[in-house]
């Protein structure tokens, strides 16, 4: 047995040189996972389903529509077909949803400040990451709940930055100090962009701070031309105030995103049994809706600009009103949007991994690992909220980036299944080992090769013995997470923006950080 | 709002008490899920990878066989085409195995002692509940390591009696304080039976301690009539050393069973990378093809006898060698071999929820909630392991239960999915609050039917605010689940078995407890 591991320790080392050397192991491919292992393995809905969904999606925008269009946006529609009716409801007919959606944009990639880190969330390829904008921290040691910060924030961005299996980072904290909405708004986006090269995401309350910020943009990327060839940010927008209203200011943010060719994800976050109906069937129906409207605004503003297809139906627990994100239903109405995403060919942002826990505990385990294999297995392309949100999106917790990170290798993992063929079918190898061989499988020549491409090895997770457990003062899962979370939080801070930039950005920008 | 809520609970008290009046509020059915929730949307392996893995099953048997076959089995199976090799490996030609497996047990019920809490394994419906072969008890408070008892068995059998979630109680730990393994059989299965009135399972180290408590067995059915009518034991039997060699005594529990019209659990229980291959198909196979040979043999005994399909391809930590419950890869393998029984029409029995953390944690929470949930979503028709389990089997926690009730209630809601038709796309629902309606669906009828009908509340599961739970104490998990804990065993002893029976059995049988 010892040879055994001895030899696959070693084989270990040459694969991590090799891998080394052909770069990319930052992001994430160990072997067993990487960015955009496909899912789609798993079908809430049935093909009948995906299209009765879709026609009560048409259904909804061609005779309910929705209210408080802008002027921009009413005239925009109406012009190409679209509706006003007296009581001030926009309606879409089915022939324009349809033929602006043709149009859509499809295939793009999200694109990082470095290129290792560039996604392609198309068919059913997974990616994991961060969305939020929770307003508390809550401290797994000593319990406290206190006010996020932009140092916060920052922190978070670094610690997704150095966590191989977090694919992206969208803003996951408000930083509560700032109350003036503009300094709020460029100071979260620089914190991300500062924090991490990989694909970031934030939200603007105002068109104007949009356009603040995209001059931040340019300059870190060299110039307008760069960003615009390789637009490393994604505006999140929650258009929709459901049910069926627009949100004036975000459809100036959409307009002001379509000119400055800054990929959207376009969000509407209803709350089945308040907002959205309680049947699941419908919420997924009316948020489809609600984010189609969006498509059809933003195409028609701009054919073929990249947007995500956000429509996120969350789910409240009717005995309080208070949301419930971790929650079974949850986890069903995002895989069904997923789904509905594929339908029609546009990449899916749905959220995953918002437990109802406060702690990093087993309700938060468990609840995290059930909702995030779901979006996963489904093939949703973009799996926002996967790591630090608790309370159901009011807190983050820093210290639970690291166990994320063991959480989303897992399920990505499982994400990927099985290959079955001659070779993993093992019908030579088992005749080799039971007819004339040891009788065991542990020298095989396929064990060693498949130790590397089939098994994922959590990082904080712990495989010992009950017996070694205790031996070695039983310790606690939070601790090693606390001590890991420190150790990547004193390592040198990123040089991914050059300290010449940071310092142009500092003058000509209230940077606050 | 609170008029919303004050209704719902009205509501939900007439639910209960309508459901109180017609019975079976015992077997778990909470509107929102129920024992038998059909799985199936979730397919790791194609069609064609079945059809693979059960062509490489077919040339295993038939071109690398069993060793230690007994002669009696020898003589079985060579009497119907099979042959034995120079070297004595027992071969199945593939016009037997397909001859006999026409003739498996198809449809039966696994009973319980009360039949209201029968369970109907057939389709894909799914059922969860223990299992296990556990040496160790640790108390997530003190972090304590201890040896399992026969007490700690019997009060398992009695949380799970308790919980509506876990719908069967197969022997979870070992009780140490016995070292006769006859002594330790009858005493393990009089634990079952007398803790819970719900189906129970256990193991028998020979034929001779079965046979033995086939007595007891009558005794409590009240004949032996009555027990051969509803058998409410199934007999877990590891017929299979892996790879590829029968064990022979459980070959003699296997006639046993025969005889005695129990139903078995027959299971194989290879390790990937140790003794079954590394490649996960091939241990999918490898297993596969281990359980046929002992359904083949089983059938050729009793056609049609009541079996359980229980190809368990466990997980070796290649670094370690040491076993890992809690990995992606296990909730692959197990998911699969859920679709392999379903391929042949026979009740699948798997290993779900086995966590390689020694406390219940983040960890454990993950591990336990993606494993099951692959399982339940492929169709897993009854998943084994699904509460108490820690340390990859090697531990079990008492406080684990009722955290693992609402876990299993969760995944069981998962698993029903998302019904789609007229009245839950909710077109008229939407139209009524949105073009005429208060533009909410807080007071609307669908909300309250639906909040009965759709969604699942968790026991323990908290679902507070971040500030809401600081100021009520920032309580823990851990702390409610031991207190609820401790409620539980505080109630009255089961009254499934009356005293006269227990008073008998105690004075006919060597009974410690």
């Amino acid at each position: 047995m010892n040879e055994v591991i001895t030899e696959i320790r070693r084989a270990g080392g040459r694969a991590a040189r090799k891998k080394a050397r052909q770069g990319g192991a930052g992001a994430g491919d160990t072997g067993a996972i990487w960015p955009g292992v496909e899912g789609g393995t798993y079908r809430p809905l049935s093909k009948d389903d995906v299209e009765k969904v879709h026609r009560t999606a048409l259904d909804i925008l061609a005779q309910v529509g929705l209210r408080d269009a802008t002027k921009r946006c009413v005239e925009t529609v109406t012009g190409t077909g679209g509706q006003l009716t007296d009581d001030g409801r926009l309606l879409f007919p089915q022939t324009l949803v349809e033929d602006t959606l043709a149009q859509t944009g499809r295939g793009f990639p999200l694109y990082a400040q470095d290129p290792n880190y560039d996604l392609d969330p198309s068919s059913t390829r997974i990616h994991l990451g961060t969305s939020g904008a929770a307003v508390h921290i809550i401290d797994s040691e000593t319990r406290q709940v206190r006010n996020s910060t932009l140092q916060d924030l920052y922190n978070m961005a670094r610690l997704a930055d150095a966590l191989p299996n977090i694919h992206m980072f969208q803003r996951t904290v408000v930083p509560r100090e700032i109350e003036d909405p503009r300094l709020m708004d460029l100071n979260t986006c620089f914190a991300c962009m500062a924090g991490t090269k990989k694909p970031i995401g934030t939200s603007f309350t105002s068109a104007a701070n949009l356009d603040e910020a995209v001059k931040m943009l340019h300059t870190v990327a060299g110039s307008e031309t760069a960003f615009r060839a390789r637009p490393f940010l994604c505006v999140s927008t929650c258009f929709i105030v459901p049910p069926l209203k627009f949100a004036e200011e975000a459809l100036a943010v959409i307009e002001t995103a379509a000119d400055q060719g800054i990929p959207l994800k376009l969000v509407s976050a209803g709350q089945a049994g308040a907002t959205s109906p309680a049947a699941l069937a419908g919420a997924v129906a009316l948020q489809t809706a609600e984010v189609l409207s969006g498509l059809i605004y933003l195409n028609l503003l701009n054919p073929g600009h990249p947007a995500l297809f956000g429509a996120l139906p969350f789910v409240s627990d009717l005995r309080t009103g208070a949301m419930s994100g971790g929650s079974a239903e949850q986890g069903l109405l995002m895989a069904a949007c997923a789904q509905m995403a594929q339908y029609y060919g546009i990449p899916a942002a749905v959220s995953a991994g918002m437990t109802d826990s406060k702690l990093p505990d087993f309700q938060a385990g468990y609840e995290k690992g059930y909702t995030e294999l779901m979006s996963a297995l489904a093939g949703a392309n973009l799996i926002y909220e996967a790591a630090g949100m608790y309370g159901s999106l009011l807190a983050c917790s820093l210290e639970s980036f690291v166990l994320d990170n063991d959480l989303i290798g897992a399920v990505m993992r499982a994400t990927r299944g099985i290959e079955v063929n001659d070779d993993t079918l093992s019908l030579a190898t088992i005749k080799d080992v039971c007819i004339d061989g040891p009788g065991h499988f542990l020298g095989h020549d396929q064990t060693l090769e498949r130790m590397q491409k089939d098994y994922f090895y959590p990082d904080l997770g712990d495989r010992t013995t009950p017996q070694e457990w205790h031996d070695q003062g039983a310790e606690d899962l939070l601790d090693r997470a606390r001590e890991r979370t420190r150790e990547l939080l004193a390592a040198p801070l990123p040089t991914h923006i050059s300290q010449e930039v940071l310092a142009q950005i500092k003058a000509e920008f209230p940077i606050m950080l």
